[in-house]
Order: structure tokens, then C-alpha cells, then sequence
């Protein structure tokens, strides 16, 4: 049976504040329990149904990991995916440190205000693809922490080391040292852009885009290019969707430099 | 003052159910609301707090649509978005019809299984900046207009017709005659795929990819490569998500064809 002590921890863990203090998270679903499992990550507890715990007998004697078997219905009050669901696992947050030698010959993102943690997610789970390592985020960024960011992720929170910062800072700092991309409404066409080395792509917010004191850092601006439509056909749309911009942007670069590693 | 008959109505118009009975969808948010009254579609009726109706008083005189003043408290009542909300729109079903003509030498979306709303706007979003006006759906994709799918359309809903229909049936009909794209998990690299003229993009579902009968109809398989990654580096992404898939494949069709309009 679960406890009542055990699935308020559970739901406190969906507010950051109790997660900064106590320093754990939510790792819910099949996919995104799984890949914890299997990452250099530090699962504290884990609460599953009975075939999952049989199917995966082997992987949690290996790993050594506390578990529970509890019933479908006290899985589903104490997880809130939509999806019927078979396991939630308690993760420890890991510390990461960034420092600058990450920015040597490899590709780094820096969100500034993505608040929605489907684009966080889904962000993640691109640059993942894309051999992206290393993510910065302003500090007005929605936290890597929150149960949807993690389940967007399908499992590439295990590999992405996402770090929450001062941006204008940390781009002032390598103003003119490394190439800084960004993602604009206007500015030179991703069709001609010619690629020589690995940058940094800043990312803006799904509201209002690149932050004004963030706009004269970019050293690169690209503009993915909308159909001209046919004449007179009036409106237009006006944005793509911050993930969606970042992973066009993200192949791109990944195409032209291909014989690099980053 | 919000009536308990229209609360009830707008409310009803979350189920699908709903829906059809009345032919009627909801449209909420300035975006969205402002595309709607802006675009061919009937907007039958529309609530909103006092603020946003007096600086859209020209347009509301110039449509000549229904409107009335609501309280801030009665909108968070009707409306289900997270965000503070100004408006709220209830807009007539239009009825698209769909034949072959459509197809020639447009590019088209084909969605096979896509359920999750957030996916299906952005695809709807990400058509309309590339250019694309009609997207095939099979019958057991999201419905368009399930509010959570209008929401992320950021307004695209107006200039997008959405068919649905036997996805199997139709892909048969054209299959030799137009090329029908396909996203999968390996064949050709999209880096070294050439484009000659536009077609059908096949985009599978989240969970499944595209299903084992379509498969056989994909003439032109394509594959966005994956970071190679270090050795010995373990696990990778499995995959990419469905809108970020479709987003990547048009941008590159679209760079290819930039002098075709489709």
C-alpha cells in the first residue's frame, strides 16, 4: 500500500519549491522511468504496478533501487499523466557545473524564457538528437524539474545537462569569441547561411522572442524563410513555435557541419 | 452579465460530442480570436471583458458579430486556458471539400495517428508558415477542433484546411502518381535527399510511427539523422517528435523548392 506519507511526497515534488528543498524530482512513464534507469542518474524510490515490477525484475536486483508495488488506482492519484500509467520513480537532482571549456568546437543552446514545458521538453529531446550536450537557461525559463518538461523529454533528461544562469552575462562574456546564433523574424536567410563552426543558438521566448539586451549579442541572426504566399492572400503566420524554430535551426547547422563532433 | 445557458453551451463545446451536434467550436485568446475575425470563417458569437472590446470596437462594428461584456471572473469561468484570458469566441464549422485537384503540385500533409493537441497545432502552424493549405488526417487523429489544438494553432486554424479522412484508402488512390514522403527511423538521409517536386508527407503517430499498412505506400522514405554521438556513449534519443519531424522535413522541402509554390 502506499502511504499517505509517501504520496505527499509525491505531490509536493510537483511544486519547485519543494523539490529545490528537498532536492529530488518526478520521473513518471514507462519511457522516461527507464532511461533513468539506465543513465548515470541517482533513482531514490520507485512505485510501479505489478507486471511493470515483473518485467523489470532484472534491472531494479541490478540497480539496487528501493521499490514499491502499489495498485493502478494508487498510481493514478499519485501520477498525473493522462495516459494510464505503470510506473513513478523519485530521482536525485544531479549538479552539474558549466564552465567555458564546454564551449570548445560544440554546439550549446541558450533558451531565454521558454515558459512552456511542452517547448522545454521537446527542446531537450531535440538537441539530444542533435548530439547537443549542453543547455542554458535564463533564469525566467520554466524548471527542467516540472513533471511535463520531464515527460516531454521522453528520457533525454538522462543526457542533457541543462544549466540555469545569468544569459545576458554569460553572452557578454563570449561576445566575440565563439559565434552566437539566434533565431529571429527577420535577418539573413537559414537557405543561404553558411555555417564554419559550432555557436551557441539563443532561443527566445514563445511570447515575445530574443530579450532587447540580449538582441545586440547575436552575432548570427538567421531567419527561416515563410512561403511568400500567393498574392493578396492576406494574413500570414506570424512566428514558429521556439521548439520548432530550434530544431530547423539545429538540423541545419547539424547538416552543414556534419564532419564535426559537437 | 454570462448567462447560465451560454456558460453551459461554451462549456459543452470542450466534448467533440458537442460539437458535431452544433457545428460549433470554441476560439479563445486574443491570437486566436483576432485571426478568426480577420479570416473567412463565421464567428457566431463572442464574450469578452470590457478592456478588449473597446480596442476592437471597429472590428466588432465592421463584422457585425454578437458580442457581450463579461467580467473577468465570468471568463475565467468559461474559458480553460492558463494564461489570463480576454476573450472568448464561439465560430460555425466550415465545411471543406477535398478532391485530387488540391494535389497538383502543392505540397500536402498526411497525419497518421497524431493525438496529442499541442502536436497537432504546431503541425497546423508549421503548415501554414511553409505554405501549406490542406492536411489529411486519419480518422483517428486529435480532433481540430478540440480547443486545446485551436489554442496551439496560434490562429494557423483559419488558413489550413484539415480533411479527415481513410488515410489507407486515399494513399492507394494517388500512391504512383505523386511522391508520398515519409518519416521514419531510418533509410535515406535527408542531408543527401533531393527534392524534384512537392508531395505527400506522411508524418506517423507519437507512439507508433506510421502503421505497418502505409508503410508499404511510402515511396520516398527519409531519415533525419541523428548525431552519431561519442563511442561507447550508451543510450541515444529514440526519436524525434512528430511536429519537430514535419518541421524539419518541410523547411528542407521547402528550401529545395523555393522556386515551386506549394
Amino acid at each position: 500500500m502506499l502511504s499517505k506519507n509517501k504520496l505527499k511526497l509525491i505531490h509536493s515534488l510537483r511544486l519547485k519549491k519543494h523539490r529545490l528543498e528537498q532536492q529530488l524530482f518526478l520521473v513518471e512513464g514507462e519511457k522516461n522511468v527507464e532511461e533513468l534507469l539506465h543513465s548515470q542518474l541517482q533513482a531514490v524510490e520507485l512505485f510501479a504496478v505489478g507486471e511493470w515490477i515483473l518485467s523489470n525484475r532484472l534491472l531494479l536486483q541490478d540497480k539496487a533501487i528501493a521499490f514499491q508495488e502499489i495498485t493502478p488506482e494508487e498510481l493514478a492519484r499519485a501520477s498525473e499523466l493522462v495516459t494510464p500509467n505503470k510506473v513513478v520513480a523519485i530521482a536525485r537532482m544531479p549538479e552539474y557545473r558549466f564552465n567555458t571549456e564546454l564551449l570548445q568546437g560544440r554546439m550549446l543552446l541558450a533558451l531565454d524564457g521558454i515558459r512552456d514545458p511542452g517547448n522545454m521538453g521537446t527542446i531537450i529531446r531535440t538537441a539530444d538528437w542533435f548530439g547537443i550536450e549542453d543547455i542554458l537557461c535564463s533564469l525566467d525559463c520554466v524548471d527542467l524539474y516540472n513533471p511535463k518538461v520531464i515527460q516531454a523529454t521522453m528520457g533525454s533528461f538522462t543526457r542533457t545537462r541543462v544549466h540555469y544562469t545569468d544569459l545576458t552575462a554569460f553572452l557578454k562574456s563570449i561576445s566575440g569569441k565563439i559565434p552566437i546564433f539566434g533565431a529571429l523574424l527577420d535577418g539573413p536567410s537559414l537557405h543561404e547561411k553558411k555555417f564554419s563552426s559550432p555557436g551557441v543558438l539563443v532561443i527566445g521566448s514563445e511570447s515575445h522572442g530574443i530579450s532587447g539586451e540580449l538582441l545586440p549579442l547575436i552575432s548570427d541572426p538567421v531567419y527561416i524563410p515563410r512561403s511568400p504566399g500567393s498574392p493578396g492572400a492576406g494574413r500570414q503566420a506570424e512566428s514558429l513555435n521556439a521548439s520548432i524554430a530550434n530544431a530547423i535551426i539545429c538540423f541545419e547547422i547539424r547538416k552543414q557541419l556534419s564532419e564535426n563532433k559537437f
